[in-house]
C-alpha cells in the first residue's frame, strides 16, 4: 500500500500534500499548559479526555504536564492508547457488548483500567470477566446530572449500584462519572452556568449519601471544556475530564466569543489544511476539502483568519468557498477550523505538526477509526 | 495493535462486535444484478464509482458483473485500488498538488489511469508528469452542466481545452466529464429531470462542436444514483458513473420512495449495525453507533424494518433512540440505514459481509481514509 503521510518533517508547510490535519505546535502547547495551570491553581486532577484527539504521542505530552491519564470512550481506543504506553485509562462509557467486557477485563492486567456502569446486570457481567482473568477493574457509576443519555438516577439508584460493585471481588468501586454532555455546547453563558448548577447539586447529594452508606468516591469526574470552570470551582468534582481543549473548533470558539473570554484562553491549534482545487467561477473557489475529510455535524468549518472568503458547503470530496473578490487562485492553500474536532479526527490517520512554517512532528492519530 | 475486526466468518450475526458497516449480500448482489441489466440492456457501459465503496474486493465483483472499471475520487483511492488489482481507473477529479500529479503519473505505468482537467495550466502541469515518466494518461475535461462546482463552461471553453490535451504528447484526450452532482438528491422528480436535460442538453452541444474540431469523444460519463435513468436514455452519455446504487441509504431511499419506484429497484444493503448500550429510562434507548460511526450530513440515520422505534439524535460515540413503548433491552442489537452512505463508510476500516444470520465475507475498506 502506498505511505499516505502528508508531509515530510523538515518540509515547508506549503510541501504539505492536503487535505489534512495540522497542528500549530505552539498554540497546541500554550494549551496544554493553561489546563495544567488551572488544574493545578485550583487542586483539582485532569485527566484528559483522549476521544479527542485519539493520539498516544498527545497522551503523553497531556501526562508530561501533569494529566493524571486520559479518558476513552471505547475499549479498542483504550487499547491503541495503552499499547502506546499509556498506563492509567478510563473508559468514561458503559461496555456491554461481551467480547468487548472480555478485552477491557485482560487489559485491565496491563494498566490500571477504570470503566463506568449503568446497570446491575453489567456490573455482574463485569466482575465475572475480571475474575476470569484475575483482574481488578476499577468501576465508576454514571450518574445522569442533565444530559438524558446514559447513567442511573443520581441518588438511591447510584448508592444502589455502587454497592453492588463493591461487592463483587474483582471489582473496586471507584467513584462517580458525572458528565453533563448537553451542557458543554450551550451558547447562552447563563443557560449554560445553570444546568451546571444543576449537575453539581445532584452530584453533591449523591457523594454525600455513598458517604452515608460508607462509601467514599475517590474520583468524581466530568467536565468539558465549555465548562469546566464551574464543576472545577464547585469543590464537588476533583477530576476534570475536558479534551477538546487542546484543539479547539469552530463551536466551542462561538461559545468562548459569546462568553467574552480573554484572548489568552484556548487557541484553535488544529486546522485542516485544503488547497484550492477548481477555480472556473469568479465568485468561488473549489478547495479538496469536504465530506471526508470533515465531520459537519456542528456546522461548516471556518476558513481561519479571513472574513474575505468563506467556507459555504461541503460535499462529499469538495468544499465551496464563497470568493466574493476572486481573490483565490489555483493551488491557494487554507486553514480551516473544523467545525467539530473530536469526529474530524476521527477520519484522519496523521496530524502534521508545524511550527515556524516547518513540518516538526508526525504524529499518528493512534486510534482513528478504534469504535469498538 | 489488537486486531479490530469486528467478526469472525462464520459466526452467527449476534456475535458481531458493534458498531460496524454490515452488507446484506444477497441484497447487495441482487443490486450489482440490477445495475449490470440496466447497463446492458441500454447498451452503456458502467464505470462503478468507488467512492462510495473503497473496496477493492467490491470493485472486482462489480467488474465481474460487466463494469468496464472503476471511478475514484483521489489519486491514494486510486492507487489503493491499482494495488487491489483494479487496472482501469479514472480519477473523476482535478488533481492539482504537484506531487499527487506525480503519484497519478507514476500509476500510469501500471494501469490504464484516466483523469479530469478544467484548467491549461492543470493540463501543463499533468502533461509534464506524464512525460518524466514516459507514461501515458488519459485526460477527460469537466465540464459544469449545471452543478456550479468544478469544470469549464460547456462549449467554446471545453473545445479549446480539449484541444489542448490532444497536442500534449504523454496526453489522450478520452472525452467528457459531465457529472450533475447537484441534480442526484432533488427530491422533487419533475425537477431533478429538468436539471438533468439541461445537463444533456450542454453535453449533447458540447460533444458536437468537439467532433466540429476534430475531436471524438471516446467517453462522456457521468450520471449517479438519483439520475441514471435520465442520462443512461440519452443517447448522449455512454458511460455511467453510479456508485451508491449498490448500497443504497436513507436519503437515495427517501428519493426512491417519492418517485414511486418500483420494490425490485436498488435495496438496502448496507447497515450501520449497532447495540443499545445504555436503557436507563423508559421512553428512550442509547446505542453505540454516533458521529464516530457515521456522517450525519444527510439527516440521521434509519432504524431498518421498525417504525416502533427512532434513531433521533447522535454524539460523538453515542445514538439516541426513541423507545416510546419500551421495547428495547440492554444488549439489544439494530440494523441502521446511514443517512448518507460515502462518508460513512469511510470512516470504518471493514464491511461485515452476512447471509443468513452468519458472517460469510469480512471486506477491507481497502481505500479507507484515503483522501489524497
Amino acid at each position: 500500500m502506498p505511505v499516505n503521510i502528508p508531509a515530510d518533517v523538515g518540509a515547508g508547510i506549503e510541501a504539505i500534500d492536503t487535505p489534512c490535519l495540522l497542528i500549530d505546535l505552539d498554540a497546541y502547547e500554550r494549551n496544554i499548559q493553561r489546563m495544567a495551570r488551572f488544574t493545578r491553581d485550583h487542586d483539582l486532577r485532569h485527566r484528559a479526555h483522549a476521544k479527542t484527539h485519539k493520539s498516544a504521542d498527545i497522551a503523553h505530552d497531556q501526562m508530561a504536564a501533569g494529566a493524571v491519564g486520559v479518558c476513552c470512550q471505547k475499549v479498542s481506543e483504550a487499547e491503541a492508547l495503552v499499547h502506546g504506553g499509556v498506563r492509567d485509562v478510563l473508559v468514561s462509557n458503559e461496555v456491554v457488548n461481551p467480547h468487548m467486557i472480555e478485552r477491557l477485563a485482560a487489559m485491565a492486567r496491563q494498566a490500571r483500567v477504570l470503566v463506568c456502569a449503568d446497570d446491575a446486570a453489567n456490573v455482574d457481567a463485569l466482575a465475572a470477566a475480571a475474575a476470569r482473568y484475575d483482574a481488578r477493574l476499577e468501576v465508576l457509576v454514571e450518574i445522569d446530572v442533565g444530559a438524558g443519555r446514559c447513567g442511573v438516577a443520581p441518588g438511591a439508584p447510584a448508592v444502589a449500584l455502587a454497592e453492588r460493585i463493591d461487592a463483587a471481588p474483582h471489582l473496586a468501586f471507584a467513584g462517580l462519572q458525572a458528565y453533563e454532555g448537553k451542557a458543554q455546547h450551550v451558547h447562552d453563558f447563563n443557560e449554560r452556568r445553570a444546568r451546571i448548577d444543576e449537575a453539581i447539586a445532584r452530584t453533591r447529594d449523591t457523594v454525600e449519601r455513598l458517604e452515608q452508606a460508607g462509601l467514599a468516591c475517590d474520583i468524581v469526574g466530568g467536565a468539558g471544556t465549555g465548562t469546566y470552570a464551574f464543576e472545577g470551582g464547585s469543590g464537588v468534582y476533583n477530576e476534570l475530564q475536558c479534551g477538546s481543549y487542546i484543539f479547539m473548533d469552530a463551536d466551542y470558539q462561538r461559545i468562548a466569543m459569546a462568553d467574552g473570554r480573554p484572548i489568552d484562553d484556548f487557541e484553535n491549534s488544529l486546522f485542516l489544511y485544503t488547497t484550492v482545487m477548481s477555480k472556473t467561477k469568479a465568485d468561488k473557489a473549489i478547495c479538496d476539502a469536504g465530506l471526508k475529510a470533515q465531520s459537519v455535524d456542528s456546522g461548516p468549518a471556518v476558513v481561519f483568519g479571513r472574513d474575505d472568503i468563506e467556507y459555504i458547503g461541503a460535499s462529499d470530496e469538495h468544499g465551496v468557498i464563497r470568493d466574493p473578490d476572486n481573490v483565490l487562485r489555483l493551488g491557494d492553500k487554507l486553514r480551516l477550523v473544523p467545525g467539530h474536532c473530536d469526529p474530524t479526527v476521527n477520519i484522519h490517520d496523521w496530524y502534521v505538526g508545524v511550527r515556524g512554517g516547518v513540518v516538526e512532528r508526525l504524529l499518528p492519530v493512534t486510534a482513528r477509526g478504534m469504535c469498538l
